[in-house]
């Protein structure tokens, strides 16, 4: 089953009319004929059944035959990760995080950031293919890059920070997660400065610790969305 | 803090030499000098902290100061997986599952395999350089590539299959780990056959899933590791 993405889609609408880029792919690559039945989701929680009623190379309609309210996660989840030293090791998080989990995503420039620019609309087209791929059928939101002490006015519920620094911790599957809001933060290559980390706790943000091997960022960020998605009520 | 790796040292030696590959990237890359301290791992449970006392683009030596037995895991986890089409995925599940936990990696030739050669010695390096990198002393074994029917001949404990097919299955976090050794099955992008998911019965595997979503065949290796590492009693 391949699943297409169209968030103009509402609850209500009878009939998809697809863009020349999608409607090129739809009769070009994939070889969709009139009839075919389709599955198209919003990206925000409803999954379509339609049946393709045109095909053309710059415009493909289709018939909605049903929509399928999918419930959400229990939890919102959001990350707020350092970009890593290279791009693949971030795009592959974003596309790890959606299939697992996620809701959303903040890349954080911290102290020791190596890298502070990153491309929020690469990740978000990420997002968009991984939530297509794995049947998904809500859209993780990429949020535009943020300082890391910026980023502390932004956290909702329980919120948790990981690092790798030798001060009282909580592994993260003894927390009792009571709010549906879940932020986690995680950290650099070179790992939160004891400044960050100070702030944070000043924060109200609970150090946790992911375990006892040193993770890299990418790893650490999605043990964080996966040890959620367990450990969540 | 980083971490050599060196197979053929044992708990009580006294003294390491470096042979000329390692000996180089020491004195040239990380322009190390007599005094220096270094940590080595065996791979096989012991971590040494050691003083280098001869540097030289050829030869390096250090003293070993100190063994630390570390505890090894509570579980043996053996992850059987069908290599994915693009070669970085598969060694980028290697190396998740290493900073994660595994044991042994056995890849499996299934019947919807589109990849069926696979480069044992390239994934083993892999495995070794994410060691090294999360500062683990147990070396995952990266067995050469079997047949899925011959492999279920290899399985220990408790074994299961993760699959995508309307069949009576078991989530994950319901299953209760009473053995220590474990082994997971992970099929190719498009799925084990019925007849496979039968032979698997037969041979007492337990169909399991790990989610709704239709997972990735290396997000589903990973998802497994890090289940198995937060659910083992």
């Amino acid at each position: 089953m391949q699943q297409f993405y169209l968030s103009s889609l509402s609850k209500n609408d009878t009939e998809i009319h697809f863009d020349k880029n999608e409607s090129k792919h739809m009769s070009r690559v994939l070889r969709k004929k009139v009839g075919d039945p389709i599955t198209i989701t919003n990206g925000v929680g409803h999954r379509f059944s339609a049946t393709l009623s045109h095909v053309d190379h710059k415009a493909c309609t289709a018939i909605i035959n049903q929509c399928m309210e999918i419930s959400p996660d229990p939890y919102q989840l959001h990350v707020f990760i350092a970009p890593t030293k290279s791009n693949d090791r971030m795009d592959w998080f974003v596309e790890k995080a959606t299939e697992i989990g996620v809701h959303e995503i903040t890349p954080i420039i911290c102290q020791r950031s190596d890298r502070k620019v990153i491309k929020q609309e690469r990740l978000q087209k990420i997002a968009v293919a991984a939530m297509k791929q794995s049947l998904g059928a809500y859209l993780p939101m990429i949020h535009p890059v943020c300082d890391f002490s910026t980023s502390l006015n932004k956290i909702k519920g329980t919120a948790c920070i990981a690092h790798c620094q030798d001060t009282n911790k909580v592994a993260i599957d003894s927390l009792s997660f009571k709010e549906k809001s879940i932020s986690i933060f995680i950290g650099p290559e070179g790992d939160f400065t004891p400044e960050e980390i100070q702030a944070a706790a000043d924060a109200n943000v609970t150090a946790i610790t992911l375990g006892e091997k040193r993770l890299r960022t990418e790893t650490a960020g999605i043990i964080a969305c996966h040890s959620i998605s367990l450990l969540y009520p």
